[in-house]
């Protein structure tokens, strides 16, 4: 087919979307290792799990054999809000780096969320609702999910309590009201409204929070109020399985055209967005189908593929919560306080962990300044203001698609543009200012996160 | 045709993308009264033009025949980026109403501008660059034209000078950010750069800047520095024929599924949103081959269609450009300050000044309270944060709906959503808080305002 042929934007029509989301668990040989319970050590059981979950999402959670889940009626019908998003043709950027590379992006920005995140918002939020529950609570930090979570239940007619981590709610009032405007209450975490936030504000009367207390008292409002669950936005396997509508539009938009990717760049912090975009691509690499180069992009102050440990850790920086098997840095590690948007979270995905364990992912790491380098260039370029998280996969499109103008190669290379930027202006005016710095953990500050690993199971 | 085919968003190919503009005035049997020398009394000509604006755009400006006005390739190309937009058929929204009505929205905020202002931005700056100009120079007060702009010249390697109300400057420091990100140079006005900015700061070294202030800086910069123009987001008839591109699209889109507005609805400031909407619907009006209801609406703290004076008045409140014909309040008028967001202008576009003057539209003034609990309405319910000024649009979309219900007519409406509400975001807490006020001038606040009325040209 005639690159001529290829739209800007590929908009899948009503009836080209998924009605089902993939579970590339189904394919794997070696699955992902069980959540486990870090008193006994034993697999966590949905019994375990059903005082925090909905039942449904805990089935998903442990449902490593499901290759299609259908998606409910109720939430086709919210994606007709905001999806299908575009599969855009970079065709200014490619000009402007005079590459021979076709250079593709999946743009999960164009949402009031600013993200991807509500591809799981939704799905989380339905089930809590069909469930019979009042409401749904959660933590926050730089406030993607937050936003994402309050305009779900807004929808669906639930209660939303957002624990905010109290330096974003006061640094970040913007997003905060946002979230209001959904009718989610924001609360700045720690609070006196739960038995660990008073705890903590009585240890530490000026602290400024941290994601891990967040978590905390957001899973004790969740168990200690009938009706309430608690919610979370990345790494669990749940949520890439809602977050896989990412990839398969993107794969039925290439397929129309006639169009194999040689290159799948994602950035990862959790894992939410890289595991859905890759995943009918992965699938294809599981079963043996197709190749695809898959490239995992982390930033250099947080770098838990490139610099970590593949071990059993807790999600939560409060260790509270199951141990899971992931690449990790310390349920401890805090990045340095100078690295600005997401990405920030110590662990990976488990389904990712075992992937890149198993050599089917790349995993590279990029520094700070490189990124909003890339992020400017992007902007005046493709238009859009991009977060700085989509941005690490910016980074490394734009490094591949110069290999090709070396090499002349004319690959096919698709990245996710998970979000926009308007909420990080404070790091753009950083950056427009030059005052942005890098930092690298040192070898020493990586193994203190990582000498304090929790016994591990022997599984 | 059957409702069930009408898809929730209509986007329109690549294939059935307008390729020219629509001038409304070429249908126009009583033509926009011309721009007249302040001082003479005289018709601008295009030579008395010309130190300011670029040719191409003065030759538009002056040209009140040529009805279809092809749209340059470069301006096609940079439409990819994000045209065509979504015409969204608001099923989620007349599902909370239970009304019979059919909604339609046209959104235009799905840019980094996060408006439609960059439909007159890319044009303008197109036209600079063809001229050979190195740059050029605007105003803003909220930051939407600025950003517009500033993206238009990135793409295209024009210097852009934006000179910002310093208010805005300080307190609206992400849209500034933004601005420069895209390369532009944002200076607060007054400035110490001109000699306007420093008479000013002379006289009022307090001074937190005016619009008035900031367009005769950026004039005497434009004038003053061979190789640059000054540009101008609203009111001039250029800006409503690129503007055109918006009713085309929608007109295309509604076409194509049979649907025939019966109301068409557009919050108006300076008229850019609104002219560029109706444009082909008034077309078709203004020839006698079909009718539409059009409702202008505008905010109740700044009524010129519903309240002020159709006579020659300053377009700036500077008083150093030339006198447009139009509904105005008098260049002195300034809105209450607790009015957010834009729609602040003092007049309105000479060409829906002339079309409301013969009748061809309606107008309505709403107040603040009412168009933010419509914002929040419409925020839940289809998921879209909107503008301040789009929600003047959604407020009055909604009240037709109502009456729908009550009539049981199942009446098409449709209405222009120009933009997003991420920068707005203060105002949001206002309303959230229950701190937001009204504000509607006296009888006594208007006639001062008009009072100040320059001597009228006998033309």
């Amino acid at each position: 087919m005639s690159e001529q042929k290829i739209p800007y934007k590929i908009y899948l029509a009503e009836d080209e979307m998924p009605k089902t989301w993939y579970n590339v668990r189904a394919d794997m040989k070696v699955k992902p290792a069980p959540l486990v319970n870090p008193g006994t050590l034993q697999p966590m059981t949905a019994a375990d799990l059903s005082a925090v979950f909905c039942d449904e999402l805990i089935a998903q959670e442990l449902d490593n054999d499901t290759r299609e889940v259908p998606i409910p009626d109720e939430i086709l019908g919210f994606y007709k809000m905001y999806r299908p998003s575009p599969l855009v043709r970079a065709y200014c950027l490619e000009e402007k780096l005079q590459t021979p590379a076709h250079i593709y992006y999946k743009f999960e920005g164009n949402n009031t969320s600013g993200s991807h995140k509500l591809n799981s918002a939704i799905a989380q939020a339905y089930y809590a609702k069909k469930q019979g529950l009042k409401g749904v609570t959660t933590e926050t930090g730089a406030g993607q999910w937050g936003t994402a979570l309050s305009m779900a239940c807004a929808y669906l007619g639930l209660d939303c309590k957002v624990y905010m981590v109290k330096v974003s709610y006061e640094q970040k009032p913007f997003r905060r009201e946002v979230m209001r405007t959904y009718g989610a209450s924001v609360t700045p975490s720690p609070s006196m409204e739960t038995a660990v936030g008073r705890k903590i504000l009585a240890e530490h009367p000026g602290t400024t929070g941290s994601l891990g207390c967040a978590i905390s008292e957001a899973v004790e409002v969740a168990t200690s109020n009938p009706g309430y669950r608690y919610v979370l936005g990345s790494v669990l396997n749940q949520v890439l399985l809602h977050q896989s509508v990412i990839g398969l539009e993107t794969k039925t938009a290439l397929d129309k055209y006639g169009v194999v990717p040689d290159i799948i760049i994602g950035c990862a912090g959790g894992g939410s967005n890289l595991g859905g975009l890759i995943s009918p691509f992965m699938g294809e690499k599981l079963r043996g189908e197709r190749d695809y180069r898959i490239i995992a992009v982390e930033p250099a102050s947080c770098p838990s593929f490139t610099r970590g440990k593949f071990a059993y850790d807790f999600c939560d920086t409060g260790m509270i919560c199951p141990l899971a098997k992931m690449y990790t840095l310390g349920a401890g590690f805090i990045p340095s306080p100078n690295h600005a948007g997401g990405l920030r979270f110590h662990g990976m995905s488990p389904v990712l962990s075992q992937l890149y364990h198993d050599g089917y992912i790349e995993a590279t790491s990029v520094e700070q300044t490189a990124v909003f380098e890339a992020a400017e260039f992007f902007a005046r370029t493709e238009g859009i203001l991009p977060a700085p998280e989509s941005s690490h996969a910016i980074k490394v499109a734009i490094d591949e698609a110069k290999k090709c103008k070396e090499t002349g190669e004319a690959k096919n290379i698709v990245f996710g543009l998970t979000g926009t930027g308007y909420f990080d202006l404070v790091a753009y005016e950083q950056f427009n200012n030059g005052t942005m710095t890098d930092h690298i953990p040192t070898d020493e500050e990586l193994a203190a996160g990582l000498a304090a690993l929790p016994p591990q199971p022997a599984l």
